[in-house]
């Protein structure tokens, strides 16, 4: 699309239609303001995926205008891209609250990326470019240190919420109504404000409230606790650390990202009484009364802390009967099963358990319900009002609420990623498209998974894969052997000895067809595909992948 | 108590431990702002009285210092004493937003009160008097026009609420959120803040789902409808005039205090549609799909239209079975009796009945719950903190909701009516106590009516009374005749002309005892009382009140 000079335009890479991958820009002119850079932790239909990430096409096209990427927190869904945006596109500068900060420095140095140009933000700070500027206002989300990134153009002035809740009884800081206020004050054009949980209704449950309840489970119970929570709820990890002291506890951690979360959080202060961590060989030698044991695993991710504990395949912990365990937590959506599973385990041994459905303040979440999504709307008042972070109808009632606090509905735009939002004095519209879409983390490699990789995972995860090793000399045009045919997933290779040799003379047949008729290796490939696939759909009702791998003795594999 | 220079002082002669009776007064050196003048309709205990108003003592006594009366809204418990007020001191000013002053005036001419000193402030108005200021910002509530006052006193800010909810979806005006975190940001050293819903969690419900509620109804039933809500909720009588209008009802209205609001609503414009308002013979004459019957009474209260629909003693309307009645409405907490005995009487009608605990949206209250006061108490950020509008229970409840959100417990003040506060260079302390008390209005009557008449009422009401009348020569120390005996609410007269003797008998005795040992009437009376009170206790069970009356036959009563 074309950009006008003088027009201001924001979009989103990632975040629009989904919970995840956040990554919104505003432009002007030769100025580029990025904020934040998150990953999405792929589903169990995304196969051997670790993330998925932006597509940074736009980015590296206009890499000279990018002044610096913005981040609201240290969440994944908001950091976990920064190395591969990094490794891809050239970033002058990331600005960062502290405890962000400590976890984007944590991440490049297990990566081993070198980069020089990470700064502290405060909400004081206004960062000052040719004709853009950037400031903040302080928010109360779980993890401390949450903001919200407010970007003053000529054309008007963009609010995004980041991750927020009003917890007018939070833990941490208050989010800082009264500089909200004044935004809304002086006037604002387009507000983009978090759709997490805008299809819940009235105000989320206060951090707080989790604190007493927390308190009064562990003046009830003298077994040992056992609590299940996020890994990146910082605020909650500080509860239970404090509850522990107050109950004399000791605390063993298990799960990987907990152990990081609490050592950067103690670093940077926000957890206390780092004494009382303890290995799992001490909490073992400890009362029941006086540990508490912390862990990953509240979605029932079988790999995770919890499942193994409730599986009894846990190398230092096993559960007893009198134990408590808690889901200090709730069910991300899809979870449910795995979820129900962990829990009729933990029952089946006997065990005492409480989820937020059992205990509702045992949890509360990191989002704001419909009430401080009005509350966030009528503080700000914007002119335009754009919906982002979440899936479609979850930006879709947001918009309505939107509507319901007096924005017209004409002045709502419920996007998706890519779409653009011109802004030219004050005025508002749809202005085109810029490339977005997904890219596939395996390992570290970006990009190198294609959504065909994708659906061949899926195919291989239901009907598994055929090999046909084909050994030609391409010179002669000549086959030398029968071709060789090795699957995975697809049989047992002993019952099925017949099958294998038909399928290996069927892949003969179709190469020496088609060497008469003059070669084209694209064209025997295609033919050993559809020749067996069709033999095989036949007689087994499978539809495994049929990869064809052509050896030339002289030259190697022909692709 | 001592009042020192250059000290300001902030105090409630009404409104503290009860709900209505509001008057709140910021004093400094000869300056009085008096915030309120309000009534509380006695319960049943309080027989024959009309209202409950303030003691004025303190007024009276410093008349002169008097700026002011400031009014935040309309509502009886705000505005109903101001005829007995201007009866007893003199108030050089009365500033009242539009709604409030209509009603004002309308309350002084049905009274004939000339008063030329009626002002209508608006929300962007300031008053400067020679230390102390006073402005206004907007809040939402039942009643159009509602603000809360702030005083500025060259000791700190004192902000005053009024009645307020928070209402992000409110069919009026919003509350000026911006103005409220203004008031916060420049620093507000006291508010006063309403207790009303203090004990009931999370937010209220929002005016637009009582809309949506009724247009549900209206949409869904045929039959004749009757809704039974507050005069005073002049939002609701808006919604429901105009879901009449959009479903092509005509409407009737039953109940003195709702015509007059209707009528001086429609005067100021709250409340369109003139045109729909019908006689009740005309009621009687349309289709039932064509009108809507609008009435007092949810409380049960027997005089009140609804309860004699209920009994079928209205003189214009009788009740169908196919009826639906309609409570927009909430129980006032000592009136559930009452009240399921209108809703039983409606049943045994086989009509149907909707409340606010069948169908939950069908109201919503005036006054924020706990979530919106915490709203409140964050955006004003107070140093001191006083909860007023409200029962004990309530004050302290919102006190505790203070400190939740970071008031300092020690700046918290739980206070009755007339204990004083001090405030000198921004630090409050209790300083003392002003007169304050309860003044009964019988008729148009104050202060005629003692608690100990109240007390008597009590009494009689249950025992009835015993009146003694002895005629005497007081010059001869005689007695003349044998003491007469009337009685009302006692005994049946007929039934019992034994006792009766007995008791002339006793008081004959008794005077005639008092007499040989030297006259005091007092003494005489004092017999009197005693002796019979004994024997009627003792042979009856009861305890009426027993008045002697001594008569002089030449010089009349003696008392």
């Amino acid at each position: 699309m074309k950009f006008y000079k003088d027009t201001s335009y924001i979009f989103a890479l990632g975040g629009l239609g989904e919970v995840g991958k956040n990554m919104y820009c505003v432009m002007h002119n030769d100025e580029i303001i990025i904020i934040d850079a998150g990953v999405i932790f792929p589903g169990s239909e995304l196969m051997g995926i670790d993330y998925v990430i932006q597509d940074y096409t736009f980015l590296k096209e206009n890499e000279s205008k990018i002044k610096g990427l913005f981040i609201t927190h240290g969440h994944e869904d908001h950091i976990g891209a920064i190395p591969f945006l990094l490794s891809e596109v050239n970033i002058p500068a990331i600005y960062a609250p502290n405890q962000a900060a400590a976890l984007i420095k944590k991440k490049l140095e297990d990566r081993s990326i070198k980069y020089n140009n990470l700064f502290v933000y405060n909400e004081k700070n206004v960062y000052k470019f040719k004709e853009v500027s950037v400031e903040f206002y302080r928010t109360t989300h779980s993890i401390p240190d949450s903001h919200g990134v407010v970007v003053h153009t000529p054309n008007g002035t963009v609010v995004t919420t980041g991750d927020f809740k009003f917890d007018l009884t939070p833990i941490g800081p208050i989010a800082d109504l009264h500089k909200i206020a004044r935004l809304g004050s002086k006037g604002v054009t387009l507000l983009l404000s978090d759709s997490t949980n805008a299809l819940n209704e009235g105000v989320s449950n206060s951090e707080s409230k989790v604190d007493d309840a927390l308190d009064e489970l562990f003046t009830r119970h003298d077994s040992r606790i056992i609590i299940a929570t996020f890994a990146s709820n910082i605020y909650r990890l500080k509860h239970i650390v404090d509850t522990c002291k107050r109950h004399g506890r000791k605390i063993a951690v298990f799960g990987r990202s907990m152990e990081n979360n609490i050592e950067i959080s103690i670093e940077g202060g926000y957890i206390k009484h780092k004494e009382l961590f303890v290995t799992p060989d001490e909490a073992n030698k400890l009362p029941s009364n006086k540990i508490c044991i912390l862990c990953t695993g509240t979605q029932g991710e079988p790999l995770a802390a919890l499942s193994r504990l409730a599986n009894g395949t846990h190398k230092h912990i096993k559960l007893r009967s009198d134990d408590i365990v808690v889901f200090s937590s709730s069910a991300i959506p899809g979870n449910a099963l795995s979820i129900s599973r962990t829990i009729n385990r933990l029952y089946l041994k006997g065990i005492t358990v409480y989820t937020n459905t059992s205990l509702s303040d045992i949890h509360a979440s990191g989002h704001g319900n419909e009430e401080e999504l009005k509350w966030m709307i009528r503080l700000i008042n914007p002119k335009y009002f754009m919906p982002f972070h979440g899936e479609y109808r979850m930006l879709k009632k947001h918009a309505d609420i939107a509507v319901s606090c007096d924005v017209p509905r004409e002045n709502t735009f419920v996007l998706g990623n890519g779409d653009v939002l011109s802004m030219k004095n004050g005025v508002i519209k749809k202005a085109g498209y810029v490339q977005a879409g997904d890219n596939y983390v395996d390992g570290n490699r970006i990009g190198e998974v294609s959504s065909a990789v994708m659906r061949d995972r899926k195919i291989m995860a239901n009907d598994g894969i055929v090999v046909v090793i084909v050994n030609m000399d391409l010179k002669e045009n000549k086959l030398l052997t029968t071709p060789n045919i090795i699957t995975r997933g697809f049989v047992l290779v002993n019952d099925n000895i017949e099958l294998l040799k038909k399928l290996e003379n069927i892949a003969k047949d179709s190469i020496n067809n088609k060497i008469k008729t003059g070669v084209n290796y694209t064209e025997i490939k295609f033919d050993i595909i559809k020749n067996l696939s069709d033999y095989i759909s036949l007689h087994t009702g499978r539809k495994p992948i049929i990869l064809p791998v052509i050896m030339d003795v002289k030259k190697g594999v022909k692709n």
